[in-house]
């Protein structure tokens, strides 16, 4: 078969998917999948991006999908090129991160036979492919072009439909890998696309809505709630959703206790310090609600978990993508509506004058106090929870933040302050809670262009995606990098495990001494170590000022890290 | 249950792997994996390392299993540290390498409902694992730790035998996750193993030899063949075999046309120049065998593929481990006998006068004029092809060669010259050919400790697997990297895709500027960069001799370098 053919084929593949709202494509270096990777960086309205490692690629398009809800096209070659996808595969599974995956695979006459390069490419990621589907090497007939024009748009608007997740296309392709002749590929569709731009298929987007009766069962459910309480969790799909669960909650006088990746740790009804106060027997006590709502992700604090586990009340969650984030069985009731057209329209349904507010009152002034005990617990001093504190004050309204699993998602949710009215925009790997990946994720959340990108990140984590760093110069993208470096997995520190020696520091805390400022050197990044809050201000003023990817280094101790923890925990409980 | 429960379990399990001959485990940190950790660590005759990235833990141990033939327990947490082991074990099920993974994962009831650091890990590599068994969380009552007694010997046994490959046993975990009390684990075991240290399970190892009659028609082929060859490919299983199918063809007087992946281009049959010879169609034409013989996997020489392809005489393969190396359909006759003893057998049976050597002879002369024109091509000058002539022929016996898949192990497989009589041992990833961890598998082949081990690699490759550097500081091993670098993929130049612009550029041979100084600064290694033979020389004595990891850097131009193959080839062509 003529290499041109395969050119004419994908040529309309990569026009439908630009046509169904793709932007950007990854690809990495290899032979194999050459006609894919050209094509992509020929198509006039996708931004092609290069990344040496598939791991690094893959983390970097789930940034971007995380970001823009926009799948992008993650394009290696064959073998385990592709198999370095899978950890952002199952991140993006578990995260509902709508992901196009198209690998390069040697045809079947080539596969098990010793050819280089060649691996079990079919269902290589199992059940964390939302869909998998092989398409063989054929000759550019119109029946043939017109089928890849459907299936583009099929596996793109498979990803987006309904729970998002990664789609995996596996191409089988002969040589040639390159087009014929000198002339190239000619201009001339096989079979053009449909008129004005249209997707050979388009898809509606049908919101799911409560029905009428629906709507006034909920209604009734939360008006007769005298202590209801919302429990908003991580929530990427809908950057408007925080603004919505804020308003609500400020009407029906419900306190919020919003993890910052909700988007809601905003306006009059925000809880910030639930989980700081939560670790109070006596205030959990105190504040036994009536009726539970939860939107989104359940948040990673335990004294929220385990306060929800133990609670009598009825619980209902919102969960249009089939989640079933329950991990103690407590959720009595699912909503899977659209849940910001739930909530609005909850909230036009409830009086404009406000409810009595001494539950809500109740809650703030414990959320008031501890803000207080916390402040005064951590001093002045430059600490892991201070960088926090900080970040949550100081950054942009427009700055989008990423936060790396382990201990900065935990910080940022215990504390991160509530704002008046806006929120900086929260973005975190928590499907799957990998600390793995997350420099690309970020870069791929910086590339996606809405706002100046601020990645907080422990030192294990850095060092586990240390090749990440190479988008700074590559790619010429910027990111604020804050790193907490505390010489190893300080969350660990916190357990039980802790006590047990020698081996535990080795094989679970795992120092490693590296000196980042060497990676700083090696990626061409800007540098800075701070040691206290006035330099770390100025630090992230310039850092955001400048043009550059800089890291800003914060050195703390694993064993002090824990032991102010506690110390801020024992005020908050002191304190109310 | 108590967590005692736990350790006493895995106790017994652990011991009966070492029982079976296992030495080495892989850890990486994590919470849910505390119990496998902290058990390997505690085990006597087990080297337990830690290891940041989940990636560079399994290349590393794939590095260990390929030099040692003994597969090491890889122990990771639950979630996407699991994924990232999947391009390792896809390495490992092609290359036939034995692999443990024990994945540490949450039990079913947290399974799929938000709990922190959950995949669906159930048959995570798919077919990659030759086996997976899912091991529940149950009190270590005596009838189940003598079930994990045998299940250790079964998940050890099965690795190793028949066609080795990885074994996956994902362990389901409860808290708590450490020993009740102050006291640890009870010293006594709840059940003991077997008297004199054996395993619960021994496993005879019953070699498959051919039967008399089969083996008289082996010798009456190969007696009867004028122009037999002997082609042999990588083959990593058995170190002596090299220098068996070198004594054989010997005194056969059969060209040995051996890959130093085979460890048999040594002795007076070796063939070194055979794909430089084979690319012209006048020398392909004038040596056309009338039997082949084939060990081992194909190499990857594409003449020499080529070649074999196009021949009408019968091919047979020693293929004991059901390879299938055979991309061109052109083997007659599997052998799945060992391949040592039947060579041997085979060896032994011939005269030992021996046969009539022009055949061989005709080879020789010709790999002497290849030799000869490749040397004057090739010049005084640094350049990547002689980087291979050097290290084959300054490296010392005893040395291990760990050699990047792409360009590295081409040009090794081009250049490396026969020596008299022992051979260096080299290794490399070929099962998928990947250039994905081949750092952490060089370091997994140096902790072998068989002999000072050198990792040639180019720097696409280094830059994919640089957090793999960190095992010469935190394991204090010692490695010494010669690093081809010219700012991207130079075999991506040879290819029809190099004419298609920027594109190819960006996407294909993907130049990314580094400076790998600042690497070994991060990694705390030595550094040399050197541009002449003698300073290479120098320099890799230097390595050799010194107590740390040393990258030895030697820049080369892409596009200089396929001009130079052009000539070595043409130059060769011309000569004979």
């Amino acid at each position: 078969m003529p290499g041109t053919d395969t050119y004419l084929s994908l040529r309309a593949f990569v026009d439908e998917l630009v046509r169904c709202g793709l932007r950007d494509a990854c690809t990495s270096p290899g032979s194999r999948s050459t006609p894919l990777a050209l094509t992509f960086a020929w198509a006039p309205k996708v931004r092609a991006t290069s990344h040496l490692d598939e791991r690094c690629a893959s983390f970097f398009g789930l940034g971007l999908a995380k970001a823009t809800g926009v799948p992008p096209a993650l394009v290696c070659t064959s073998g385990t090129a592709a198999a370095n996808y899978a950890p952002a595969v199952h991140e993006a599974y578990e995260a509902r991160v709508p992901l196009l995956v198209l690998t390069a695979d040697r045809p079947p006459e080539l596969r098990e036979l010793g050819a280089g390069q060649t691996i079990n490419q079919t269902g290589l990621y199992g059940r964390a492919a939302k869909w998998f589907f092989e398409v063989d090497d054929f000759p550019a007939s119109p029946a043939r072009v017109r089928w890849l024009r459907q299936l583009a748009c099929r596996a793109f608007w498979t990803a987006v439909d309904g729970r998002p997740g990664p789609v995996h296309l596996n191409f089988a392709f002969r040589e040639p890998l390159v087009p014929d002749g000198e002339s190239g590929v000619p201009a001339e569709d096989v079979v053009a696309g449909r008129p004005d731009g249209r997707p050979w298929v388009a898809r509606t987007r049908v919101p799911r809505l409560l029905a009428d009766e629906q709507g006034l069962e909920l209604r009734a459910a939360v008006r007769g709630a005298a202590r209801a309480v919302l429990v908003a969790g991580r929530s990427e799909r809908d950057p408007r959703l925080g603004a919505s669960l804020a308003a609500f909650a400020e009407r029906a006088g419900i306190p919020l206790l919003a993890d910052p990746l909700s988007g809601a740790r905003r306006g009059p009804a925000a809880i910030a310090h639930y989980d700081a106060l939560l670790r109070s027997p006596e205030f959990a006590a105190s504040v036994v609600p009536d009726l539970v709502l939860r939107v989104g992700d359940l948040p990673t604090s335990k004294p929220l978990r385990g306060w929800l586990a133990g609670l009598s009340a009825p619980q209902i969650v919102f969960d249009p993508e089939t989640a079933w984030q329950d991990p103690d069985g407590s959720v009595e009731t699912i909503v899977p509506a659209n849940v910001r057209a739930t909530i609005d329209a909850l909230a036009d349904s409830l009086p404009k004058r406000r409810r009595e507010q001494s539950w809500l009152e109740q809650w703030h002034n414990a959320d008031r106090v501890a803000s207080g005990a916390i402040i005064s617990t951590l001093g002045p001093e430059l600490n892991e929870p201070r960088v926090s504190v900080e970040l949550g004050s100081v950054l942009p309204d427009e700055a989008v933040m990423v936060v790396a699993s382990s201990m900065p998602v935990r910080d940022v949710e215990t504390f991160f302050p509530a704002r008046p009215a806006s929120s900086v925009r929260v973005l975190s790997n928590r499907g799957a809670n990998g600390i793995d990946g997350t420099v690309s994720t970020a870069f791929g959340v910086a590339a996606a262009g809405h706002g100046p990108t601020v990645l907080l990140i422990g030192d294990v984590a850095l060092a586990h995606d240390v090749g990440g760093l190479i988008a700074a110069g590559r790619l010429g993208l910027k990111l604020v990098i804050v790193l907490i470096d505390n010489d190893g997995g300080g969350i660990f520190n916190f357990l039980p495990a802790a006590g047990q020696g020698e081996p535990f520091v080795e094989h679970i805390a795992t120092p490693h001494g590296l000196d980042f400022a060497h990676a700083a050197d090696l990626y061409g990044l800007g540098w800075e170590r701070v040691a206290e809050v006035p330099q770390f201000r100025d630090a992230l003023a310039r850092a955001l000022a400048s043009d550059q990817t800089t890291i800003i280094c914060v050195r703390t101790s694993r064993e002090e890290n824990v032991d102010l923890h506690r110390r801020v925990w024992e005020s908050v409980r002191a304190a109310t």
